[in-house]
């Protein structure tokens, strides 16, 4: 059984989801598979040209709240970005370039603790490299191929693919064609995988 | 220890958070101070004139159903209202001119269930008188003082007060001063109360 985990690397909720679902999958015996997609042509099409947590400033002075008591639930480090939501185009085409790499999920945690544990910019390729490097990998290399067309036309099929299957928040997941939407659902997800079989 | 359960009568995750919120509340010992309010207002003043769920189809179409497997896991029925959202204004100067009745809490179910339950007009006195006698209340009386002046302008301080303290959507839950959004945050809530007793 698989739980298709899509996410953004801006999106806040995205954060604490990334940092908990493999353990939560590993324990059902559920593969996660790691679907990165951008946010912002899915806000554009609903009329949005920022988050909705900007544009909607009450809602997202709570989110940063709401979030800050999720993270200390997991203990997970919480440092609000000077800038959000970030841009996380390059490494968003990274991680849709080398998906099957072994690393890549180690690869996307460090990423998101980048953005939402230590302020930094997701955008700069020097920060990605950082990234790349402290899990390893070659940042020369990947870095490079990640500015490929073929990169770019990938993450473009995977927001269309997002679209096409309804998705329009993040994190949402996607089991058996069931759709959840948001970390609050994870749990739910994966009963519903276990319910599946 | 209390919780303040803020809903309107027309938000679809107020229903299955109405109908289990004093249970939850009674096995940890903590009192819930049920506050209705119009969530009309309070859109508007975010820029719309419609439930978000209408002007956002497709989140609204997940919605729909998210509620469904919430209610399926409470054993709750659903069934989709013909119109949505509904209006509350006549339930909600019920609910607010009658707040310190030991029936309140079941006239607020019973609204709830004349909405999501049996798709009936909660707008209509009618419909209203009906649900008032279901639980054995006097229905001319209660209507005709629910369209006092007293009753108008006590909604409308409810509805301010929403406002003032940061609340932005239903159900929210207010605990010792802190805000919580969402059936789904329901347990999150409770267990302040009991960290902070």
């Amino acid at each position: 059984m698989k739980i298709e985990f899509w996410f953004d690397f801006a999106s806040t909720y995205s954060y604490p989801c990334a940092m908990r679902i493999e353990d939560l999958a590993q324990k059902n015996n559920i593969e996660v598979v790691w679907r990165p997609f951008l946010l912002g042509p899915i806000f554009n099409k609903q009329g949005w040209s920022d988050s909705p947590f900007n544009i909607y400033r009450v809602k997202g002075e709570y989110m940063w709240n709401d979030l800050q008591r999720i993270c200390n639930d997991l203990d997970l480090p919480l440092k609000r970005p000077d800038k959000f939501p970030q841009n996380g185009l390059l490494a968003a085409r990274i991680a849709v370039m080398f998906a099957n790499e072994p690393w890549m999920p180690r690869f996307i945690k460090s990423v998101f603790a980048a953005n939402f544990e230590h302020n930094e910019d997701i955008s700069s390729p020097a920060v990605l490299s950082d990234c790349l490097a402290f899990i390893g990998e070659n940042p020369e290399r990947i870095v490079s191929d990640a500015n490929n067309q073929i990169a770019k036309d990938l993450l473009r099929r995977h927001t269309d693919e997002a679209l096409t299957r309804g998705i329009f928040g993040a994190p949402s997941f996607m089991v058996d064609g069931e759709l959840f939407w948001g970390n609050d659902r994870l749990e739910r997800a994966i009963q519903w995988a276990n319910d599946n079989r």
